[in-house]
């Protein structure tokens, strides 16, 4: 069981703090610069502190989990932690804590958190670093008792699996949005295409994602995908991203064969 | 309880014979050029036929599941059809069956089918469609006996669905196949991404997915997205499809706000 303490009340720390606190661990502090991590101090039932200066820096764990744009002027009022500190971002590296700390390290869920939807965060992927051994085996310990998933990853390894998430979550999300506008515009609605969606989904679980490939540009089907073009003529933007993906998806097809 | 006869053998017709079969119906004859077909024969207990010249036009439904392409050429070779000729195709209009039967239409599941994957079909969505009231009745009553979500969709409405699922699903696929491949190239499993593929695809279940937009496009955190072209600066075909889809969510967000 160890004592730590949360600088952020997000969706991030929200959902850490609360798997940590069902785990037996101890959550010390709540920091926000504003009220707004009262809420997350009551529901953790511990202090809240809107005041660097009283970071308790003896407890075993600090964890910053900030949106990654306040990450380093937060850091810079936080010195001499003579615990482990944390951070939870998938972009930043784990040296940015090097002046604030001795022993510091990364714990990076690979998730979409958002406080008001409940996840397992037993089946959260969580990338660890350590920037010693001893400090990084603290951390998987730590990570291990609230996820059945803990992968060591390196601060640049980090950033590309960053990356591969944005295409696997935020861009496809973003189809999905498209995909909504599409329908919404003609009066048709979002429900028929859920439950293809989350098949899409499912089937990538088992099989790789370019095997189960589906649809008019893998099959070169000009007479489909012409059709489909004329739906479009009046959106420069999503005519562009439909001839740009169908061409991407016939460049693999054909890396493939 | 009909007589139907399927027209093909592939993924959609393997399934939606499945589901018919387990319904009660019954399946009169399996048509194939190839021999391909006596698979499925087999599997719904009934004949197999390789000559459109047999085919058992006083069936209650004569049900066309091929690619898109063969369509027509098929429906040239099958004439005088006295029962409802129906196609499954979300791109081909119902009027293309219009010189083969007097009552005629289409039932498009919209889900990605592959034989080897069992899905339950009650909740595949069914958009039919008849080319008169009492054909349309009789399209629908066929359709709710094999799914709870049955939806009157037109042809031109139909093709613009078709599209939307190309977004929402084939191009989706393929994002996920860009994200493996950015893993592979690292050494890195895409194990990691695969429980977030699955909320991204769960959350739009209940929620807009406009409304739940992550990543560093919606935030316009132009530091991580620098990071993220630096690792895709040797390829330009990704390159452009991460500034494309990323200004898309940005104008999306403008729109919004």
């Amino acid at each position: 069981m160890s004592s730590i303490v949360l600088i952020g009340s997000g969706n991030v720390a929200t959902h850490i703090g609360t798997a940590l606190t069902a785990a037996g661990h101890k959550i010390v502090q709540v920091y926000n610069r504003t009220d707004s991590g009262k809420e997350l101090s009551l529901k953790l039932q511990t202090d809240f502190i809107n005041d660097l200066e009283n970071v308790d820096k003896n407890a075993d764990f600090i964890i910053v989990s900030l949106k990654d744009d306040i990450v380093q002027e937060t850091l810079n009022k936080i010195t001499s932690v003579t615990g482990i500190l944390l951070h939870t971002s998938g972009s930043l590296t784990a040296d940015i804590l090097k002046d604030s700390a001795q022993n510091y390290g990364v714990i990076y869920p690979v998730q979409t958190l958002n406080k008001i939807v409940p996840i397992d965060f037993n089946s959260v992927p969580l990338c660890i670093e350590g920037n010693n051994k001893i400090a990084e085996e603290k951390i998987k310990t730590l990570a291990n008792s609230i996820s059945k998933k803990v992968y060591r990853v390196s601060s640049s390894d980090r950033l590309v699996l960053h990356l591969a998430a944005v295409f696997a979550c935020n861009f496809t999300n973003h189809l999905y949005s498209i995909s909504e506008e599409i329908l919404s515009n003609r009066g048709l609605s979002f429900n028929i295409l859920k439950p293809l969606i989350k098949e899409t989904a499912n089937k990538v679980q088992e099989f790789h994602p370019n095997e189960v490939q589906t649809g008019p540009a893998v099959r070169g089907d000009l007479k489909v995908m012409n059709k489909h073009m004329e739906l479009l003529k009046n959106s420069d933007s999503l005519s562009e991203i439909y001839k740009l993906l169908s061409s991407s998806i016939q460049k693999m097809k054909e890396k493939d064969e």
